[in-house]
């Protein structure tokens, strides 16, 4: 009998994700079904969510052996108290790329202080004392995972001094390792530039507040491509304000899309991108599923199972 | 009896210099004095020189060993009929990363698009479709030098496909390397971004004419951190505003300042640097001078001896 697979992701997602998945699953040797629509609940063995779904009822599926998130972050489901089926996140190689090119990319942006020479077509020429090389100018990422790391190992590859925080001790060579509130206070104390990369706990809520922004050196440089909830927003339009902070370029936000009338749109020292630092492609998501599918029907342990008490 | 070393560069640059030059030679262990004015020419033992100095007669400095330029391009020296004795380039670590910084960080730029976001803070949340990953985006760098190899490697160890061209055949890890001129047409082929890292020699003189920007795929990006006259300026001016460019940014021009009047200030797809990619730093220089001098001193050969037959 085939297995059933309900794809219970965003409706607008379906014509990206049919025939990337029906190949996956054909070349892991899968005898699945794939409907975006389930007739029987009861019928179903794997869910394939994203939140785009909207408001969702897991409960009726009761004999569904996984839930198989397309997103990396996954708190707008584990919150959900129906879901009691194991939750596998999404890590995909292409999502680890691209975030790491967007970190490297804006890092690098601001390390070389492009924005004057994008922005000032004016005919003076501007040239000034030289700036640092990647070697005097140290990045910090918060969050250690499989995002975090690879950005860290590439900055560091370009000879950035790279310090990585997380909640727990880690070791990842070429990067100086710290954690805890000791370690996250050190670590804010030697961000030239501040790279934000952690999960969106109730912990990581507003994890970046004044208190902490003021431990930054005077006026350095935030990047978040990670959750909007890690930043304090009135905390640091007041830091920037002062000059406290130089910058922040912001890829994610409390609310998306970012409201017209939010103040970070008209903030000289502010830079909006529309959460684009990494996204699921469906060629490489497809695999991802189809590879976890496997797994569970061969009884060997999923990939990326969520934790549901750290909530990632 | 000491070394008599005259410091030839431009008189602007002697402060800089002086400490680092002379802290460079008491460790290079040498029994040297520095000047910044020669009163006998033919006690001159070394020569540091750079372009800056104007218009300079090597001829008197009968005995002099080496000319040290604080440049890595040489090609406004090798042009003077007086100079006769041994001629070393910079080649200066700080100012290769700084280079390598300068071309990662501005291949990103264009490969993100980042200049939508940080020119466009107008409260419309702009999430097209996904860009391509890196792996899909191809830079072809023309000058497979100390610089352009570096430079090359860097990218690839983002992903991204990299076609180096030289002159003659050589052989980089993760580079394919391409050569002479039907190389040169391959490479111009796959040139998603192209970046131009060549010495300005005769032979290089507008290598990008308008016949060979018409190689390169509609819409490409330029990068040219290496020499101005590597580019027909009029043919690439034509080209950006058919369209077959789709951007240049240019940091090196074949007159510097750039005029405040010429067509490239204004253009809405040129983006104009001051000649800041790569520049000499006085305490990596220093050091590079010490140690080609302790060499000539004992007998060792020259490092970077510019072959006056290929100019560089």
């Amino acid at each position: 009998m085939p297995i059933n697979v309900f794809f219970a992701a965003g409706a607008e997602s379906w014509p990206d994700y049919q025939v990337p998945l029906s190949n996956a699953f054909a070349e892991a040797g899968l005898d699945a079904t794939l409907s975006d629509s389930a007739p029987d609940p009861a019928s179903v063995d794997y869910l394939i969510f994203s939140p785009t779904r909207g408001t969702f009822d897991f409960s009726p599926y009761r004999n569904c052996k996984a839930v198989l998130s397309l997103w990396a972050g996954v708190e707008r489901i584990v919150t959900n108290p129906t879901l009691t089926q194991p939750l596998c996140r999404m890590v995909d190689r292409e999502l680890t790329e691209g975030m790491v090119e967007y970190v490297v990319g804006h890092v690098l942006r601001h390390h070389l202080g492009m924005d004057t020479h994008i922005r000032g077509q004016d005919g003076v020429w501007r040239h000034a004392a030289l700036p640092p090389i990647a070697r005097q100018r140290r990045v910090v990422i918060l969050g250690m995972g499989a995002l975090g790391s690879a950005a860290g190992q590439a900055l560091a590859a370009l000879n950035f001094p790279v310090t990585g925080w997380s909640r727990t001790q880690k070791t990842i060579p070429g990067i100086t390792c710290l954690w805890g509130e000791d370690g996250l206070r050190a670590a804010l104390g030697r961000a030239d530039i501040l790279v934000t990369l952690l999960p969106s706990t109730p912990e990581t809520e507003s994890l970046l507040n004044g208190a902490r922004l003021g431990l930054m050196p005077r006026g350095s440089v935030i990047i978040n491509p990670g959750r909007g909830p890690l930043i304090d927003d009135d905390a640091l339009l007041a830091a920037l304000d002062s000059g406290q902070i130089g910058h922040a370029t912001l890829d994610v936000f409390r609310i998306e899309p970012l409201p017209p009338e939010h103040p970070y749109w008209g903030h000289p020292n502010v830079t909006v991108t529309p959460h684009i630092a990494a996204d699921t492609r469906a060629g490489s998501a497809a695999k991802v599923v189809a590879e976890n599918i496997r797994r569970s029907e061969a009884g060997e342990p999923l990939l990326y199972l969520v934790d549901r008490a750290r909530g990632y």
